[in-house]
């Protein structure tokens, strides 16, 4: 029989996700998106302008940045922008939901112009990444929506919806959506990104503890997609797309 | 006949002050305080530990860091941790915060310890200076309460109450917590802390546009000092000290 | 009766203000100031560019940087080249002796250059901000002087003389000028920006042991008022404007 | 059918592989590994110290940092040295090659010491941190094997074999260990690390062009581990673990 | 009589000395140099830009960087990209290979582009920075006669060749070409750069134990020329100028 | 016929030079040097502590760093403290400083404590770094002579006196002590540190235009000696040492 977890879920259950939108008065999206305890500001900006790498081409970008407030976490972190450097981890993560949310966005259709989608940590209880990609892509809807009642751009340029869960192998059971103490005590740790289609954008599976079987990440991969599916339904709440998934590429 | 304020106030009149106590999870102490639309979350954190110069001497210390979320304001700024440093307003402000909060403790009291106010804006609309040492004053207090709970402080640290509001000039008239708008055009702007029994803890003030009389000045710090009042009276109904206000000197 | 001072002088006496102008070959406008023991080496240079966000408004722009040599002090403070970044103390102090000239700068009239005053601490006995000002003023005059022998500029740029002084308050008695030792131990500290016409450009009241009240500003803003017209009265033997005092505002 | 390789090879085909021992003439363990023109020099250090949260329990660390030559690839990349800091991609990889070679190393048996792993790419052609961890791995089983001889260990302390190899779908077909242009015009790329006995440490599958299928990720797997299996075999031929493996787990 | 060498070489005899060219599969020229057990990589990146200090004079720039790997040495030494900084040591070597490379390259020659020399050191047994004038040299040559190959430059840009050596007093002997052993307990230790024709480019010496006399300074600069004749010679070998040496100026 | 000299004087004719001792109020040895129109601050201060790699021998330590006021030059160069790195230029001659003044101090009668020579540029017209030598000497021995009347140290620790000088071949002429002019356009530029005695510490020549004979060599160093003669004369008007040279080595 296995353990139970520290707040009585089951291995399955999601924690409580809410995601509130329009927390912020200047962005052109934003939403509180909390799972549990963890708790991810996002905001979007849209600015006139690309990367060099993009001059010229008609195209736009999607990027990301991740921050942690110094007392997000149980003991006080020191302030990234005191130390003059960001962390390994900061960028690790702030690469992989800038990478994601690019995942369903068709450049082509949001004319050259940036989306800079900030995502700060005000309270961190494990799942803070993938919150981030949560509330991070709920946040670029709404600013590509305003684009579009706007005029700036005609054809609405996500491919499909996009959802991020964690999962773990936490005493011997696969457990879905893990909190800070299953998550340090995890012998195995998978960040999973999914469309709402149910193809996969990023699996990241390390294991802590111990090498992990391809049965185990079987279980969990059927375990973050059971999530996924959960959340999208969620942000559809939030958001639906003004017209029907297409079937184009991405890139079309 | 003077010009109307942006928000339609009385030239004497503070915007909404709200503060509510007990946000984060972690903190020893905090608040997310409001003053009008700005917004700025303060935590307090509490390590058994003292800088160096206070080594051995049984004292302990209080210091403020000072960040602002990319998009808390109407254009983003780029990320401090990103670039890689703290702008020199960053470091005016939170050295101003520290100091402010310093000014009212009884480091004897403390004992060897420190305690971070780390004061985050998450949308500013002017005045994120003055809210952060009101949010941070009442953060700290609800730490020193804790730790007097907890048994591990014996007399209350804390000398006096504390507020701070910005005034300025703006179209020829005196005028009390100034909105950004009002702060970006004004011809004197003057930031103002003052303690429960109306001393002066901080004077700043900075001719923006033109010069101020001695007459200006007068009528900004009785502006400010009615405001300050205002809102030691709210402080109090979040946080009232334990023992009423000794004639201790801070350095007792 | 009021405790002496550590150099004898009265409370309401300047030290010995000297400044020599033309102590570098290279620089635009040039003074040594001493304060006392304090002593800061004021250069201006001159450049035919504008920050970028001044571009094409045919406005100039002034701007100060401060530094302070390793042993100007008693114990060597690390050199800021070598630790990689400036103090939050010095970019504080450069901030203010910037805004404090740009205050009676008119930018119309220097048309599309930078000046870029830097006041370098050779020797430091306290007061090293407000001896920057008074020695930063007098150099940037020198620099718009040549820059108008060359033809380079049409009308007389500078809306006022200016001067700026420490108070505070010792022991009890308010005093002016503060030195090294006195400033260490003073219950308030303030530094005080005026015009020649007497009126405030800067006011920055620091409460370090205690809480100051009304009556003592009073008397620290009165003190600081006789500082500064002997101050400017020094400067105009060194230079005098070309033309009396306009009446117009500085952005006319 | 499938298109043919810019090299020639079948899709499960590896580039060939070479590793060099004792390349280093001070470090206690080396290997320069080649995977095609992918070269990558691997040193390992071990000094008689911890990291500070590893104080006093008995147990040592592993850690890797990697670097690229600024020519290893196409076109000049700026010296991360002369830049002032590492790329994301940078420490991104040398967080995965530590975590990936703790994941085989029971820490109690190799003492309180560090062992850091420097993988420094001399050429570039893909999979830089795949055949990074490969050569880590033996150039550390090498640095242990060092450690025994001289008395100072005195357990094996490496509890199973470890190897890594990059897959990816490349125009609609699934292809073992990615050179340069195919990795950069990959749908789908993936790092997978796994032990000897056939168990997962790392897999990271990122949807570069279009999100990838449960079954696609199971070609990919599988894949992988053939690959894997081959590696393992080449890293043996040039050493063998000392004993034959325990079934003890990694911190027992 | 005088002390035999740590590895059994006459005073007047150079470490045996191999240069491989075509090593980097990308870079216009390369070569790895090996004097003795020190061994350096040298690539050579041809950009189409110049500094903006040569903008539009139809001049080309040659520049150096250098790097060691961290396990280059007995002990290793941390990565500067990891402490984000180069050390002195660092800039003050790669300043002289950059400046002895340009003093035969006459720069009207090579059109409006930079080449840039690295030289990162995979193992040190002294004589680094000589070794990286040596390898460094011909690998420009390689890339000289690529471009023109290519057509892209008409005239032979190198006015002659170059070589470098360290020379130094040890035990009280002049000796040529120091190791690591000889160079750490080297009374006096010197660099020379000639030229091919037999004139100097650099010369630095510095007395690490005790002053040197004109006499001892002599026979260095004569051990010097002696194994410059000899490492131009080896040079010569790997390639030869296109064309004979002009008695044209660098800078004609 | 030679060209005339840009101030008129003969090629082996030093510009005037002035040391001022004592211009520093706390430093515990100061002089401020001229040689011409270069003008270098120099501060010694003496700090009772040792870098880690000196601990427990019983030995102190000679260290310098250099720096260069903004407007130190004909066009202001950005501050180093505000770009937050030291140029490889400053690491140059900082360490060149350093090495010179250790070579004649003898480190085990100075005590576990650290002399760090500040040498900060107010006005450059060539030779910054020799002058620093010379001016960073003198302050030095003041501040050892210091030392030994407070009874701290007992031996005088200086084994010789110690010189520095530039000079160079400009339009063909060996030149002594080139001012800025002369330095910018010189075809060779050498630098010679040199003992009262007569020995070389440090030569450090560089081709700057074309590559330089034996001969040439000669006539710089001789014409170096001369004025190394001459300034060590000077140095003694200042300070003579309080014993005769010893003839102990320097490590005695």
């Amino acid at each position: 029989m296995s353990m139970p977890r520290p707040d009585g879920r089951r291995n399955d259950e999601l924690r409580l996700l809410k995601m509130t939108p329009g927390v912020n008065l200047y962005a052109e999206g934003s939403v509180l998106v909390e799972m549990g305890q963890t708790r991810v500001l996002c905001t979007v900006s849209v600015e006139e302008r690309v990367p060099p790498f993009l001059k010229d081409q008609g195209k736009g970008w999607v990027t990301a940045e991740y921050g942690m407030l110094p007392r997000a976490t149980h003991e006080r972190n020191s302030r990234e922008a005191a130390k003059g450097k960001q962390t390994g981890r900061t960028q690790e993560i702030q690469r992989l939901v800038g990478r994601s949310l690019r995942s369903v966005v068709i450049p082509s259709r949001i004319g050259q112009r940036t989306l800079t989608v900030d995502c700060d940590v005000l309270q961190a209880d494990g799942g803070t990444r993938t919150a981030s990609i949560n509330g991070g892509f709920v946040a670029m809807c709404l600013a590509f929506s305003q684009l579009m009642k706007a005029g700036l751009i005609t054809q609405w340029p996500v491919a499909d919806y996009l959802g991020a869960v964690s999962v773990g192998v936490v005493e011997g059971d696969p457990r879905l959506d893990l909190c800070y103490v299953e998550d340090s005590g995890a012998e195995t740790d998978m960040n999973i990104v999914m469309t709402g289609k149910g193809a996969f954008v990023e699996i990241q599976g390390t294991a802590e503890e111990k090498p992990f079987s391809k049965k185990e990440l079987d279980s969990l991969l059927s375990l973050g997609e059971s999530g996924i599916t959960q959340i999208i339904k969620a942000q559809k709440e939030i958001f639906m797309f003004p017209e029907p998934l297409s079937n184009d590429s991405r890139n079309a």
